[in-house]
């Protein structure tokens, strides 16, 4: 890479700017490229791909990386990645887009609800090469310093080989265990869902309300899924398109139902 | 259907309960089915499959459809039929879920950003047959009244012969013009994006804040895509999948990328 312009990396993420895990990605990244952030100023877990169009916008330049040029958005993570590209990137296009290191899994059914995988998606659909990275460990506390070789690698062949236009990559990472991570798999979305339940609560005043609870159920027993690899300590890597089709549903539509016309 | 039980149908959308699209939908199903109605108390547009993790959520009953049960709540569409699901419907389960119809199109690339299909998308990731519906006409005083005829013919050919588990329709009409509609497409979801514009204003203190504004870009030629057969009079049918793992691009991880260990 002598003589060669350093690559532009957008880092953007869904727990907020002040949060541990982008703090340790913009440090990886830093290592590679010409680094700019965009991030929520205030955790945006669970915003799936939500856009700001109801609410204004505002953001402020931040000095939370010392050197490296940082803004921090009132906005979602999705928000985060178009006031980038649209507005505070000035024309330069990123060359990378990342996302996280986010504070819990974002393995199986959850890429769905997933800010930090809306950002990558957000970027994808600007068919901009972009990865999210999350951790399977929900603490403000998480330990991240096993992830840094995996982060290193994955990034550094995208920048060289790319990704197909319109999709992004899903990592997901281990918590931290006295042994080793067993390697990085690629792997499809494991079949899953969350099974709430609704925690009923009574406020100061006596009025009932809710807090929305519940337990991951992997109904997937394929050994080529995300949530497999990350019981079996292996970091998983799952490739997400914006074309969200049924594309082998269609002959079903097409001749089980009578809806054309 | 006669000496059969009605089919127990749910209704939820993104608008809010008091929207004209919902009153449109309940209207409807209350012709096929038992209808329950939970939707949120105020505009959700743009939420995409976000859930409501880090506040509380509220629900009251509401009367706003007479005698037809219908609960208004503080969150997400989805988090509207996970509500209804797991707490308001005790243990019945909905035969059908709908959402809508919403004031907006959901074409293409919105169904990522739509609060509408995140309503249909969580009822299919629980294998319930779902359906979100919209109108691309954005105002409040939308005209629904051409919608009926479909959204009925659709409707029953789903209770009769059921959708593939974990896909769920995205069924979108075009605005009421004086063409009638052509008819009904099964379509796949086109390749397009939003290409956004930051409109900067100054507050009445002085400070700068931004509304995310844009336009809509169709990048895909093809004639079997939902926005070519809205452009051309017909309601569009995608059938859309909880799976978002790009398999297509499994091969290309696994062969040009030197990512596994």
């Amino acid at each position: 890479m002598e003589n060669q312009k350093k690559p532009l990396i957008l880092v953007s993420n869904d727990d907020g700017i002040t949060s541990k895990g982008i703090a340790h990605l913009v440090k990886l990244m830093s290592q590679i490229g010409e680094v700019v952030v965009v991030a929520p100023n205030s955790p945006q877990s669970g915003m799936g791909h939500a856009i700001t169009i109801n609410e204004i916008l505002r953001y402020y330049k931040s000095d939370i990386f010392g050197d490296i040029e940082a803004y921090e958005c009132s906005g979602t993570p999705a928000d985060c990645v178009k006031l980038a590209k649209n507005h505070l990137l000035e024309g330069r296009v990123p060359d990378l887009v990342v996302s996280g290191i986010n504070h819990g899994s974002n393995t199986s059914v959850s890429v769905l609800y997933s800010g930090t995988m809306s950002a990558a998606i957000e970027a994808s659909i600007e068919d901009l090469p972009a990865i999210g990275f999350s951790l399977c460990e929900y603490g403000m506390d998480a330990d991240f310093s096993h992830t840094s070789d995996a982060i290193l690698k994955i990034v550094k062949e995208v920048l060289q080989f790319g990704i197909p236009k319109g999709i992004s990559l899903n990592v997901n990472f281990p918590k931290k265990s006295e042994e080793p991570l067993k390697g990085v798999k690629v792997c499809r979305q494991a079949k899953s869902k969350w099974q709430e339940e609704f925690d009923e609560r009574v406020d100061p005043y006596g009025r009932k309300y809710l807090w929305l609870t519940g337990y991951f159920v992997n109904q997937d027993e394929g050994k080529d899924t995300d949530a497999w690899a990350i019981e079996n300590n292996f970091v998983s890597v799952v490739p997400v398109a914006v074309d969200m089709t049924a594309h082998n549903a269609l002959s079903y539509l097409n001749n089980e139902l009578n809806i054309e016309e």
